[in-house]
Order: structure tokens, then C-alpha cells, then sequence
């Protein structure tokens, strides 16, 4: 961070939410629309990519290289692009596609920007109901129907008490299986099926911890700027960087993480 | 429906509506509150009882008392309440007592009038998103951020297209998970934690089959009258009534509900 001046900041927070917006508006009128089409990108299983979700990220790109154009590009649908900034763009313009097409608002436009130790910048956006949870860079907030908050993690929940969110039983190894249950059956609560939303309400106070696998980077930079800006911590099940994708840990304090690491490890 | 003229069934619709208004005024300042209270209505288990529910079902019956007051009411909080009309008022101001304490915009407000024979008018609303869900007594559309729909369930989807939700894994004896399991095991999707809210979804067209157990009369009798507003059918898991609880099956179409009650049986 000391190399980011404010100004810098201020740039990139400006062009982070012209990108989500400019997501929103190539996504919104296809999402609950009747014609909403769907191709099957995986070979097994049930993968959609729906027009929105092209769509989205081409606007995305062409904001971010006209601004940005030394900053390279991930994104989850299109070939990456490399800069020479040291910093980089990673884009997930519709995550939770099945919620998507659903009808669900439990997906999200994932926008993150990443230096060489990773994500600095973290903003998920759900278009249908308006909110977005904004972190990094000195900034750490969220807006929606009730308006804007400060976006601050929940503390002192201990395990026994602390609500547990995960896209499981859909995801994982059985021996993902197995971790996952050792910490859900020592949780209050455990509830399924919110795609990246789970990860913003952890940023935003409500749950406590979020358990996942089988993630690309695309799905988890975002979530971890956001939350860390919050007072959260994120790493994969070995207490270490999750940036890269894989399995992924996150909790609203240092103590919840470590309670909940010791049990998923056994 | 031979004894309802026009002008009653706008009656009882300005009756729900303004039911509906109120438990949003009255739970919606507690939604996402840091000061929500919470108690443990359960012996066993996580059911939690808000401030806000207790609340909303008093402002409702409120309204009901004053503009219906032969009308018998059917409520989740407080002591059931005689009437002479026939027709009764069955209310669960908060539906998803859980995914409200989660944060998650999934639980809702549900308002059914009922005759001798079942449901005749369905509400279901969600508060935090500003939808909501209408059918029965000729009327069938639904309201929110994208403006006024239509509501029509989604027809010609054979059950391996089909998608379908539940509040399962959580609820459910042995048996009825495994009956379950036939019928997600040949569906295209299965999704999880939605509570009242993947009513709705079926009812707006959007999902295509709601498989659950343990419920009470109050959690079904109104998404029971939209679904049917809307074209689709709601029984029990032997095709009877679903209207006085226990187990349901949603679907949004009489051939996808008979594909499916035929794998739910074995």
C-alpha cells in the first residue's frame, strides 16, 4: 500500500464502480427475462453462460482499458491481457450463474484490483436489488434499499454460536465433505445456496464464516479485499494466501477463523 | 368462488395489501439491525422469534380486526382468533425466521384468505427487495424493482429440465430425503435455502418444482393460491391437499407435477 497514493486510490475506486456499473446495465435487463438463454459450458454438470454474462464483461474490459491501460486483465469469460502496471484487473461479471438463471439475487458482479501480493480493491455488486459492498483502499462500505452503512465484520462470535454459509453439499470432495461438516456441526447455523452474496454478508455483519471449494481466482479476489477491509480474515484451509482460488476459508474475526480452521483441519 | 362478487374480492385484495403494508413498516427497521433480538422459540434446534415478527402480526391483525372482523384469523405468533364468516385470514409475518436473522433476503410475508375448501387469495412480499407476489380472486401478477409482471408459472418443463428447490437438506425424516433425492437425482438443478422465497420464484415463472416437509398451515396456504393463480399445482406427497401443512409439492405444471410425484413415490 505505501506506494498507492490517495489520488491513486480515488482513481481506481472510479473506475471499479464504472465497471460495475457498466455491468449492471448489460445485465439487468436479462436477468428474470423470458428469453434469458443459456449455453452449457461444462462438459458434465450444469455450467450456464448466458448472453449477460459476455456482454457484461466485454463493457467491463473496454472501461478498464481505456482508463487503465497499463493494468492487465483476468476476467472469467474472455482471454486475460497482460500489463506492465504490476497491477491487475480480475473480473467475474455474473458469479453464481446458476442462481442466475434461478431468478435468484444471490449472484453478483465481482470486481477486484490485485498488486503482486494480492487483491487491494474489492466490490460486489447485485444489480437486482442495488446493493454494493465496496473494501480496500482505505474504504469500507455498503449501499442498498436501506441506504449507505459502513461495512464492519461481526466480532467476539465464537463457534458455537457464529452462522456458517457455503455453496456445499453441491461442492467439494467428500473429504471437503467431511472438514466442511466437522465445522456445521459445531456452528449455530449452517445455510446453502447464496453464491457470492454469502460472502458480502459476511463483510457486512450478518454471518460469520463462509466455507468453500473448487474456486478460481475470479470467484474469491473481490471477497477477500472486501472483507479484510472490513475486519475479516480469508485464507485457503492451510491458514494461507486463497487468491489464487481453491478452497477458501473466511470469517468476521482473527479468533473465529482460527477456532473454525483447527476444526476443518481435524 | 360462485359466492364472491367483484366487489368483495377488491375488498379482501385492499385488505391484504394494506396487511402486507403494515408487517413491512413493522419489520423492515429490524431487518439487518445490530440490535436484532433474538429468541430460542424451540426446545431443540434454532428457531428464532424477532421483536419484528411478534410485532408485524399484531399490525396486521390490527387491520383485520377493523375492516373484516367476522373473519377468523390463522396466525403463527398469536392465539388463533374465532370468526362467523367462513372465511379466515392466515398470516406468517416472518416466513424464514432463519435467512432473516442470516441477512438474506429470502424470507417473506405471507397473507392467504381461505374459504371452507382451501386458499382463495395468496401474498407473499418481500419487505428488503420490495416484491411482491399476488394471485388469486382473478388477480395473478407481481411487483418489484423491474416494475409490474404477470405472474404465470413456467410451463412445457419436463422434469429433467427442471429446476428445484427446497429448504432440504435441513428438514425432512430419513424417508422423505430419500424420496427427495429420486426426484432431485433426475432434475436438471437443485438449490437450496430460499424459504418462501422459491414460492414466488415458481409462481413468477423462474424455477419449476418446490418439494418440502414439516410445514405448518400458515407457511403454505398463500403460496399455495398464487401458484395455483398462476397455473401451477400444489398437493401433498400422495396428490391430496397441501393446504393444512405437513408435506408439499410445487410445481409449475400439471404434467411436471405428476412426472414428479411419480419419482417422489418411488
Amino acid at each position: 500500500m505505501s506506494r498507492i497514493t490517495q489520488d491513486l486510490a480515488d482513481e481506481i475506486w472510479t473506475t471499479a464502480e464504472a465497471v460495475a456499473d457498466a455491468a449492471r446495465a448489460a445485465i439487468l435487463p436479462h436477468f428474470r427475462s423470458e428469453t434469458l438463454s443459456a449455453d452449457n459450458k461444462a462438459a458434465e454438470g450444469f455450467d450456464p453462460v448466458t448472453v449477460a454474462d459476455r456482454a457484461a464483461e466485454a463493457a467491463m474490459r473496454e472501461i478498464i482499458a481505456a482508463r487503465r491501460p497499463s493494468d492487465a486483465i483476468l476476467g472469467e469469460e474472455l482471454a486475460d491481457r497482460a500489463g506492465d502496471s504490476g497491477y491487475s484487473w480480475v473480473l467475474d461479471p455474473i458469479d453464481g450463474t446458476r442462481g442466475f438463471v434461478s431468478g435468484t439475487p444471490t449472484w453478483g458482479v465481482l470486481v477486484a484490483w490485485t498488486g503482486p501480493e494480492g487483491p487491494l480493491l474489492g466490490l460486489i455488486d447485485q444489480p437486482y436489488t442495488g446493493e454494493r459492498f465496496c473494501g480496500g483502499l482505505g474504504r469500507s462500505d455498503w449501499t442498498g434499499p436501506l441506504g449507505q452503512r459502513p461495512m464492519r465484520t461481526r466480532r467476539n462470535v465464537p463457534l458455537d454460536q457464529a452462522i456458517l454459509f457455503t455453496t456445499f453439499p453441491e461442492v467439494g470432495t467428500p473429504d471437503d465433505r467431511a472438514a466442511f461438516e466437522r465445522v456445521s456441526q459445531t456452528a449455530r447455523l449452517t445455510r446453502y445456496g447464496m453464491d457470492c452474496y454469502a460472502y458480502a454478508l459476511l463483510a457486512a455483519g450478518q454471518i460469520d464464516l463462509v466455507i468453500e471449494a473448487g474456486l478460481h481466482a475470479y470467484d474469491i479476489q473481490a471477497p477477500i479485499a472486501a472483507i479484510e477491509a472490513a475486519g475479516g480474515v480469508v485464507t485457503d484451509w492451510q491458514g494461507g494466501p486463497a487468491h489464487e482460488g481453491g478452497r477458501a476459508i473466511a470469517a468476521g474475526s482473527p479468533e473465529l477463523h482460527r477456532q473454525a480452521l483447527e476444526r476443518l483441519n481435524g
